[in-house]
C-alpha cells in the first residue's frame, strides 16, 4: 500500500487540488500556495508538486504565470442563447479565439443531416471540421454541416477565416437564430480526446444545434464536443424574464 | 494478452455494445439482437453475453422486457426553458417520475448560497436534498434552497409531496422563472456515484440553476447532479424565433 501511494504520490497531489477547485473550494483566479507550502502540506518533495502543477495546467485548471505564481483557472462560460455567436461570445470574457480548418469536403447529405437541414437525403452540403482554441488549448471540436445550392463557395469563405454571421450576410441571410441544441455529458471516444488534447477518462460535453434563418429554415448543422473541465454551459433567461413582466404590465 | 481478454470479455461486449448505442449507431427502441446472435458474433459464451447485457440495463442504455427482448433505452431528454417544471417535462415524455425525499434542515445560508437568493448571508433557508427517479432509476440528486422568512413551512409541504408550482402558489407567487442554469460535465465524487447508483469513472452533469418570481426575486436556488449516459438537455428557441417574425413583421 504504502508503495502504491509513492509510486502515485503526484497523482494524489494533483488530483487532491483538482477536486478542491473542481468543487470551487478554491476560487477562480485564486493563487495557489507557493511549491513550499505544497510540499509541506501534502509531505512530499519538489519534483512531486512541481509535476503535479504542470498536470494541472494541462488539464486547463491552473495558469503558470512565470515569476508571478500558479493561478486558478476559471472555466470559459459559454452562453447558449438564442443569438451564440462563438468569438463575441468568447470576446465578452477578454479571451482572444483561434480557430483551426482541419477538413472539408463536399458530401451526399445522409439521413441525419439531411432531417436537421430539412433537405433531400443525398442533397450536397459542405461537410466542415474546425477546432477552435482558447488560450491556446483546443475548446472544441466541430463537424458543421451548410446546404452548397443555398451557400455556392461557403466552405472558401469559412476557410478564409471569416466568420459564419458575415458569411451568412453576403447571401442574403442578415441574421440567424439558434433553433434548437442537445447537450449530453459523456466519455470522449480515442479520437475526440486526442483533437482536444485531454485524458480519455475525462468527459466531454457534446453539443448538436440547428441554426435558422429568420424564416426557420435551417442554414446550419453542427455537432461538437468540448473538454468537460474547461467549459460551462450557461443559459440566462433574463429577457423572457423582462417579456413576462411586460405582458404582465400590459394586462 | 489472451488470458486478460478472456477475463474481462463480458466487459468488451458490454462496451462495445454501449458505445454503438452512445453513438446513436443504434437507434433508440431498436431491438438488440438476441443472445446466439451476439454469441456468434462476439464468440462468446452465453453467460458472457448475459453479464454484458445486465451491465447495460443497469447503466439504463437498454431496458430487458421478458418475453420480448432487450431494447435500446432512449436518453431523457430534459428541457431547460424558462419554464421548466421536472415533472411536467418528464410526463410530457409519457416517463414516470418519483421524487425521494432525502434530507431537510434549516440553515444559516453561506455566501454562495445567500448571494443566488439575494439574502444577507447567514439568513435562515431551507435546505432540502431529493432524489428523482425515472423508470426506477435514479435520474437526478439535488440540493435546493429555499428563503424561510417568505416561505414558512415550505418544507412541509414539500415533504408531503407536492410540486414547488403547486406551493409556491400557496405563498402568493402563482409564477416563476428559470433565470438562469450552469451546465457541467464532470466526473462525479464517489458520494454522488453511490445517490445516483452509477459507475463513478462515468460523467454526470451538473447544473446550478435559480429560480425568480416575475419582479425577478429569486425563490429557489438548486445545485442537482444527473447520470450523464441517461439524459440529454435540449434547449428549445421556436418561441424566440417567433417573437423575431413577429417584431420584423411589425417594422
Amino acid at each position: 500500500m504504502q508503495k502504491k501511494l509513492l509510486h502515485g504520490q503526484w497523482r494524489m497531489v494533483e488530483s487532491d487540488i483538482a477536486e478542491d477547485i473542481l468543487a470551487g473550494r478554491i476560487a477562480p483566479q485564486t493563487q495557489l500556495p507557493k511549491e513550499t507550502e505544497l510540499m509541506e502540506k501534502f509531505g512530499v518533495g519538489r519534483h512531486t508538486v512541481r509535476r503535479a502543477i504542470s498536470q494541472l495546467e494541462t488539464r486547463g485548471l491552473v495558469r503558470v504565470e512565470q515569476g508571478r505564481g500558479t493561478f486558478v483557472q476559471s472555466r470559459i462560460d459559454y452562453r447558449l442563447s438564442e443569438r451564440t455567436r462563438f468569438s463575441q461570445n468568447l470576446l465578452d470574457q477578454g479571451r482572444e479565439t483561434l480557430g483551426q480548418p482541419i477538413h472539408e469536403e463536399v458530401i451526399e447529405a445522409p439521413t441525419k443531416i439531411a432531417e436537421a437541414l430539412r433537405l433531400p437525403i443525398g442533397e450536397p452540403v459542405y461537410h466542415i471540421v474546425r477546432r477552435e482554441f482558447v488560450d491556446d488549448k483546443p475548446i472544441s471540436h466541430s463537424h458543421s454541416y451548410f446546404p452548397v445550392r443555398r451557400f455556392p463557395g461557403f466552405n472558401d469563405a469559412r476557410r478564409s477565416g471569416r466568420s459564419i454571421t458575415s458569411i451568412l450576410a453576403d447571401y442574403g441571410v442578415p441574421d440567424y437564430i439558434r433553433l434548437r441544441t442537445d447537450i449530453v455529458a459523456r466519455l470522449p471516444t480515442a479520437e475526440e480526446a486526442r483533437h482536444l488534447m485531454q485524458d480519455p477518462s475525462l468527459p466531454v460535453v457534446a453539443l448538436k444545434k440547428v441554426d435558422v434563418d429568420l424564416k426557420g429554415m435551417p442554414v446550419a448543422y453542427s455537432e461538437s464536443v468540448w473538454p468537460g473541465e474547461r467549459v460551462q454551459f450557461s443559459i440566462d433567461n433574463t429577457s423572457q424574464l423582462l417579456d413576462a413582466l411586460a405582458r404582465r404590465s400590459e394586462s
